[in-house]
């Protein structure tokens, strides 16, 4: 693809040669002279003195390298637009496998690629142009949209609803029990059937392995647009707004609410029935407690304003030495206790 | 269903009409006219004024919103026995499908159900009713007590032993290689193959895509009646009391043992070669670094009493204040030390 | 198996009778009279005195319980080695089952076992003797080395590369799609096609149901000798050196890069876009959020010194104490302020 090309569709100007031939887009460090490239993060500036790249995607102001440059307005909406150009997806082949079980009474739509080894159960609804690929079982009675895209091993358990334009990644579980066990006062513990489901909005996407569960009664709900990153857990009866983003390995106890636009960083976890507003950002690795009022920016366990949390972190360090200056604060005063001695270890 | 008939099935007085047709179990917010509701929380008590619900299980003392009432002695348990009328398990098609594969030598009891895509290895020995669903891979010798049902794409591992009704959620895997590396003077890791196996009790039940690791040698035990929720790690040698629930995304280390009817909340770690006792509970995200007594309440890391760690997590919120007390203590004292100066950024 | 060929194999010296029978190798308080054992750890010494055990492995100093010993060096290392005389791995009986689905133009090297449920993509290449367990599915244009071995359900998804001696658990996704969404100004998610891939060294161990997702341009890689435990999470572009060990349910953001022989304990989180040098050890439950220099021990969120974070995790617990002596002091002086009465709850 020639260079000009690309800057038209980036709606970007050249500065350099414009027939220059682009075959790929590559990290600063990995580019060659036929590699388009582009500055991911400030950590990276010093690469573009070294890069080999043929050309880079830079912003108005910025400096460039040597080699061509597209530039543009808005150098990361241009980069991501630069990565459609240069995606080759790798769908299973048109049709329905003849190694795939399809029941009889299964409706899949138009377009299907269903890859060897799917399995989907009776009276299941697919829409259009689905893929499938090798491995994703599709319980009985499930009803899913257009466009549908469930990678390897990925798994929809009975009755659940997904929308249109739905990704899953492999090994994704939609629709498993929820943790819901009553244990009885003489002993043994009794299983709540999990009578409930899942519905899935449009638009949204689920990274391997992560797990979702049907509610024990009602639904547990991803609206549009909803992401969910790798290894995450979301419990029976949650409902998350949309074009919320969850991070990897985060996890949701049982009915708890979270807003729209809420992103959650990494291995966060939130307690069971709370209601978590719009816009909220959470810092990662923190626990929610409690319910957080929409806007709000929190980190820490049990959360608490971002600034707080950062001001804490810094404090934290200094407690050793801070024991030591009130120790000595006391002997200054003679105010001692047998028991403040006592518990002063170090 | 008459609400007349599943008051007798509840043991529950009606209030209202007992002719009432009853289709679902549905939450406040969802239940329609021909639904039986339940106030799974105290939280939601309000929603009992808006509901729709044709009816509502109630405690002795509460008020009734207008509609029936079913009223009992213990809501929570009749929910828990009203969940069983409305349950519509789905269950693989009678019989082994055409499309699994069973080694030649296995032994599958009678009243399977075995679906398309399963894998059962040689010498593998499974008891009556099992219900294997699409990807369940059973490897050589495992063998599984009567009434087995493993959701789509579990996997049991060479060997493992499984006790009587027991469910594996999709994506479960039993019985992989513990994380055992030895790392070489001279450079190199050495694998410790993993000889042991996983041993797994009666009633146990396991959530999505967790794992439990075989041990180095002997045995990973799960005791019954144990339930893991999803996502959960249990590494090599660990063995877990009867009874004894970790919720999602909890791991323990190596050979660490825990009693009977413990509790972990969600994404709790624990050390390994630890001793846990019988009915300790811990709060989520709690890191466990030391033997835990019997009967103990914990969170924290690391762990601590719980009622301790909760005054904590409320003083350390007082740590920036703290910090300028002590220097105005120290300044009113002329006690400052440069030390203590530089020390101090806020 | 004698006990005096074991001593040969192991470089040991017999305490005992050499001709005993071994059958297996247990821990102390499974083992019966044809078992070898070993003390795995020192918490488990006092077993030495009631164990059934045929023979025990020693150390030079160690005292005997009674029954045979064989006396080493070095004991661990031993007990290494003599896991691999009692090791029965289990493999998918040789050649391509009819029951697995290649594709026309992939490549099977020589010696394969390919079970029944394997489905290998287009253009894919696979060196000599590879071991796929049922389910295993291998995208389009994968390259694989030699002695690949892949438990059931594992994906290997297009264009990923994998070396030589390299083991997936049941159900380890490689290559899956990075999180990586860019929210519009005016409402929508913008997904960035995630056109990079995964590179894996020889010599790598992922355990079960661990992610590795693929760069969103450029390679995620993880370098000879990597170790990976179970449920852990690699983000796009990360570069993980050679040798690291990352135990189970730990995590990495996106572009994270880290040095060689490094080592997390579990549910370790480290944040975006940072180096970690070679060398460094990390306690359990840390969170990472700044770059680490070469052999640093840390613990703690954020990140500090092993030793910084013990004193303060033993600090903090006297801070509700710590709250009232500062208080105590106030009132000596009078230096009371409302603010700090108001402040002050226990």
């Amino acid at each position: 693809m020639r260079l000009a090309d690309i800057a038209r569709l980036l709606d970007a100007t050249v500065e350099g040669d414009p027939t220059l031939e682009i075959d790929d887009l590559q990290p600063l460090d990995e580019a060659g002279p036929r590699s388009l490239s582009f500055v991911s993060n400030q950590r990276y500036l010093a690469l573009l003195k070294t890069t080999r790249a043929g050309a880079v995607i830079l912003g108005p102001q910025a400096e460039g390298p040597g080699c061509a440059v597209l530039r543009v307005a808005n150098p990361y909406m241009a980069f991501a637009l630069a990565l459609g150009l240069f995606d080759r997806p790798v769908d299973p082949p048109a049709g329905i496998s003849p190694a795939a079980h399809v029941a009889a009474t299964a409706h899949v739509g138009e377009g299907a690629r269903i890859a060897p080894g799917v399995v989907i159960g009776e009276h299941v609804t697919i829409g259009a142009r689905a893929r499938l690929h090798p491995g994703v079982v599709i319980y009985p009675e499930a009803t899913i949209g257009d466009d549908f895209l469930a990678h390897a091993n990925a798994v929809v358990r009975e009755r659940v609803r997904i929308g249109a334009r739905v990704t899953l990644g492999p090994g994704v579980v939609l629709g498993g029990d929820g943790f819901g066990f009553l244990p009885l006062p003489g002993g043994g513990i009794f299983k709540l059937p999990q009578i409930g489901t899942v519905e899935v909005g449009d638009d949204v996407e689920i990274g391997a392995n992560t797990t979702v569960d049907r509610a024990t009664i009602g639904t547990t709900r991803l609206a549009n647009g909803v992401k969910l990153d790798n290894l995450v857990m979301v419990a029976h009866g949650c409902r998350i707004g949309e074009e919320t983003m969850l991070a990897g390995q985060s996890g949701l106890a049982g009915s708890t609410i979270i807003g729209k636009r809420v992103q959650f960083g990494g291995q966060v976890g939130a307690a069971g029935h709370l209601e978590i507003g719009d816009d909220v950002r959470v810092a990662a690795k923190s626990g929610i407690d409690n319910d957080v009022p929409p806007g709000r920016v929190i980190g820490g366990y049990p959360e608490m304003d971002i600034r707080l949390w950062r001001r804490i972190a810094a404090a934290v360090q200094k407690l050793p030495e801070l024991l030591r200056r009130v120790r000595r604060l006391e002997r200054a005063l003679g105010t001692e206790t047998p028991r403040a001695k006592a518990g002063e270890g170090d």
